[in-house]
């Protein structure tokens, strides 16, 4: 057995486990990203984060082979840098992440790689969770904003600019209100992350009428489930917009199953129901029988996708 | 300089070209499909097309190495086999493509592959044409259908059950009409294709007013051509659910380039114009620069692809 760290960093937590070459997470700790402090402090408490998590290693007599990291973020997977980030961590664009990283750990630069976080997610169910032992995988993660991944013989494809698996960033039939397209945080309009999203599932609300009192997506869940009817139309809109667009992608790339994550899957029924009755409507005849599984490791899964970077097969 | 036979097998036609390592068609001849005599009969008339190649290519003392084959239908690539087909080619599914072919000509197996046609044509226009020299591409193909292929590395991306590449087959805004989804030829509908094809455009032409009198997708441009407002309406949506479309795919899968072709591409700046007019603004910051680009090789790219499969790259 070999063991690698995985580093789950978002915009507001940073979260690193030591993972085994069997997929499982021996122990981990979180701390705060810190997310108005620029790359260096970002760079220094990771360090420090993933420093105690190798001491503890050690301590129980595990080498720990190196480090991978799934951040917010364009990540640059060949040179190891942040290409770009929103505003949610200011200063991280630029970033030398894997160097500064193995700098400050005292690692050889290879032993230290990087991914943007959707794609060790999606590489990290599709090794040792919902689609473990597949030959291919789609996942997509609905919560606040719509992301995706394709994992193609157990590499996420990250796209000629890093930029693959914006499954968010296409057109969607739902995202229209009285003919119009509803705009988009990626600045464009109509797309699916518009109307699917958790707070786009609040916006939605919101124009059907609904009490600005609901303050997100959990909230809007909360009184469809007390059977406010906009409340149920726009998780039903939401959810249909999702599914249909799940369908669609799996027509494009025909996986051996496509894992649903995030937020919005993780309110169970309400959501999945209407959008699996919108997704398999889409599905061509070869895909009828496609297994939409949802995933499996949670909030660990970032985590020990980003450890795989660094771990080979076990043996 | 290696040599490999190259067959483009189509509904109506098929073609096969003597194909150089370095990309070039030395000579071609073309026969139409026998689509109504089902499987066998297609292959001893493909068998005699390839045999009379090469003799000819043995003639000018150039040694053919193998034979690739694009073929219409979802094709097993794997195990050369006809998955299924449309009523265009009767008994076509089914068929052992490859084994038959190598059969008849006596060729060792592996000396002859089969991919589905447009996934040859998009190996053709990467390795050869438009897309040469890039490290990963998507074609989009609009004409009769929509159809496309993203190649990774020099693979086409050909799916888990060889169903990949059905780009036309996601939803589209402008697949509505008065609410109501447009019925799509696979069975689903508010599709890509059920809106951009050729004979979509015509559906389109005759939902606004247009007189039954223009048969066909040619006949509407060329309306559109005299200023007729329900043929210049019908181009313009067709092309701007093109567009729309292209951009969404190449958010999700971020291509080095991506090509355009079909017959609706060969009507140059009537539908070109309106397809990037809506392609731009789709597309995220990342990929503002993203070329789009037509194809090159024209009616060739399927049988140069094809031949692609059996020849090694040049050295």
């Amino acid at each position: 057995m070999t063991y690698a760290v995985g580093v789950d960093l978002g915009g507001t937590k940073t979260a690193a486990g030591v993972v085994s070459s069997d997929g499982s997470v021996l122990f981990s700790a979180t701390v705060p990203t810190l997310n108005r402090s620029g790359g260096d402090a970002i760079l220094d408490a990771t360090a420090a984060l993933v420093s105690s998590l190798i001491g503890r290693a050690q301590a129980e007599g595990l080498a720990v082979s190196g480090v991978g990291v799934g951040s917010a973020g364009v990540i640059d997977a060949g040179r190891g840098v942040v290409v770009s980030a929103t505003d949610a961590i200011l200063g991280w664009a630029g970033t030398e992440l894997t160097a500064g990283l193995a700098h400050r750990l005292g690692l050889a630069p290879e032993a230290v790689r990087a991914v943007n976080d959707v794609h060790a997610h999606a590489l990290g169910e599709a090794w040792a969770g919902a689609a473990a032992g597949t030959a291919s995988s789609l996942l997509v993660a609905f919560g606040t904003g719509v992301g995706g991944s394709f994992v193609l013989g157990g590499q996420p494809v990250l796209g000629h600019r890093y930029a693959g698996g914006h499954v968010g960033h296409f057109a969607s039939p739902y995202a229209f209100h009285e003919g119009t397209a509803v705009p988009c945080v990626c600045g464009g309009a109509g797309h699916v992350e518009a109307i699917a999203s958790g707070p786009a599932i609040r916006e939605t609300y919101l124009r059907l009428g609904g009490t600005a009192q609901a303050a997100d997506a959990r909230a809007v869940f909360a009184l469809a489930g007390t059977s406010d009817p906009a409340a149920i139309k726009a998780v039903g809109i939401g959810a249909g917009a999702a599914g249909q667009a799940v369908g669609g992608l799996a027509n494009i790339l025909d996986p051996e199953v496509v894992v649903v994550s995030g937020g919005l899957s993780d309110a169970g029924a309400p959501w999945w129901r209407p959008m699996e009755r919108a997704l398999r409507p889409e599905l061509l005849p070869a895909l009828a029988g496609l297994p939409v599984l949802p995933a499996k490791l949670g909030n660990a899964a970032a985590m020990v996708g980003a450890a795989r970077l660094v771990l080979a097969s076990p043996s």
